[in-house]
């Protein structure tokens, strides 16, 4: 029986580890791929307080090193099942309850499934531009989607690359009557309209994508160095199968206490729906979240 | 004119000064005090996600470091006027406009006004359990307050220092009946009611206090290392004018995008309303508001 269990260790996870640790709480976190979560598909991070520039492996180990200082317990494992009434989750055949669960499972973005996508990862393919933008100054970039999002992050990227052509399936953007105005003016803007991108190529990095029109199956080569894809993100909230209140796309509600529909299960971090995905809001988030768990906890006793 | 202006440069206004300055606003940041903020009155951190343990002084020169990088004027001045509807600032004679302001002021604790309390700031007289409890692991420490958070606070301590004693000026405490059946309770606690704490004395750091009775006049010395005081915090909020929605001690009210109740007016950190103040819920609201102030200035050109 344990204080307090947390799902996943990114960042959201281990800053609420470090503040249940420094709570005295009887810790258990348990993370299904490696301690650091998603952020380590990225190479380097430059956006969060306190490092100019940072590996991201470098940065996740020192949370760690961090949160193994205290008398945290972190664990290797899959969470298959959650009860939430119980307040109990199964991993590997072997259940663990506590007082209080933190959600802090992240999200994944939703691939594109192009040949050599994965391969490419961190190395010019991106799904953030708020992450990675200013490493393409004066770099040709294509931006993949066709909403509101894509529009905002094609003009956001124009600050930083030479150019930005975005690459659409259909033959108009879906994105806002006073986004695509912007986007026409803006003269660092092409549109690859009724297209797929079907292939990215480049041997250490980005160097070039193949796209088909989709109308007349003619085949494109172009050349570019980036490659941000905007076609949604999925959050890790499958396992939960208690009554628990999400959004349309599966995030998961909360109060800015960070307490979720069910009481003394909270979430933080990239699964929650909130204003701004980045590494430095998963920790504020995982803060607020263990300092509720904490407060709950405490109620109860 | 700037796209952006910041007032403080603590933890939320360096963070909104980073995502400012990659998204290439035009950013000023002004600061009255030195660059860091209130944080800096502390000597140590060792709960900011990254860093075991830092001292203050050398974490926010991280942070100023990593904002001069970028192309961020930060400029030392007061704010003593501003002007929510032209987005002007008054600082030393001087006007300085922008599209969008973002408030990152702080807030100050309250003084208690005893003899040695600002000499032994961070050497022992603390206003935040959260940060400094684990420093007095074994000690024994006092709590100067009646309300709830003093009380949560007290109980809080329990966790690591060998005794906690509670001085309240009245007979009895403020706080809610459930927390106080909690502190009467712990063995931990003990009481100094119907008592002011006049004196904090030690030479490099806390030694002992002095209090005196309010009824008999009798003065007593208590030996102890910690002096945690509760008597609550001011939001430097003052110099503001305009009709800017503040709750009833003076803090700004936000949603969750940091946009105060006046359009392109954003605030961040311990200056808002908002459920845990900490340096690292600080720097993710300094994220979001920086976000928040590119869309609106985006949004109106």
């Amino acid at each position: 029986m344990y204080d307090l269990i947390i799902v996943g260790a990114g960042p959201a996870g281990l800053t609420a580890a470090l503040y249940a640790g420094r709570s005295r709480l009887k810790t258990l976190v348990l993370e299904k791929m490696a301690v650091g979560g998603r952020i380590l598909t990225s190479e380097t991070i430059e956006n969060y307080p306190g490092f100019t520039s940072i590996t991201t492996h470098e940065l996740m180990a020192k949370m760690e090193e961090q949160v193994k200082a205290l008398d945290v317990q972190i664990k290797s494992g899959e969470v298959v099942d959650l009860d939430c009434e119980t307040k109990t989750v199964k991993v590997d055949g072997t259940h663990y309850k506590a007082e209080a669960i933190i959600l802090a499972t992240g999200a994944k973005p939703r691939k594109l499934g192009a040949i050599g996508e994965d391969r490419l990862v961190g190395r010019g393919v991106s799904y953030c531009a708020t992450c990675d933008a200013p490493f393409f100054k004066g770099k040709d970039v294509v931006v993949v989607g066709g909403g509101n999002t894509v529009a905002e992050e094609a003009i956001y990227l124009t600050r930083f690359a030479k150019t930005v052509s975005i690459i659409h399936r259909r033959n108009e953007m879906r994105a806002s009557a006073i986004l695509q105005e912007k986007l026409k003016e803006n003269k660092k803007i092409n549109f690859i309209l009724s297209s797929t991108l079907e292939e990215i190529a480049g041997k250490n990095s980005v160097e070039s994508i193949r796209v088909i029109n989709v109308d007349s199956g003619v085949e494109t080569t172009v050349p570019c160095q980036g490659v941000f894809i905007y076609i949604g993100y999925d959050p890790d909230t499958g396992f939960v199968k208690c009554n628990l209140k999400l959004d349309e796309k599966g995030f998961i509600i909360t109060d800015d206490m960070m307490q979720s529909s069910v009481d003394g299960i909270l979430a933080c971090g990239d699964c929650r729906k909130k204003p701004l995905y980045q590494v430095v809001t998963a920790c504020g988030d995982g803060a607020i979240a263990a300092e509720s768990a904490y407060k709950y906890i405490a109620k109860k006793r």
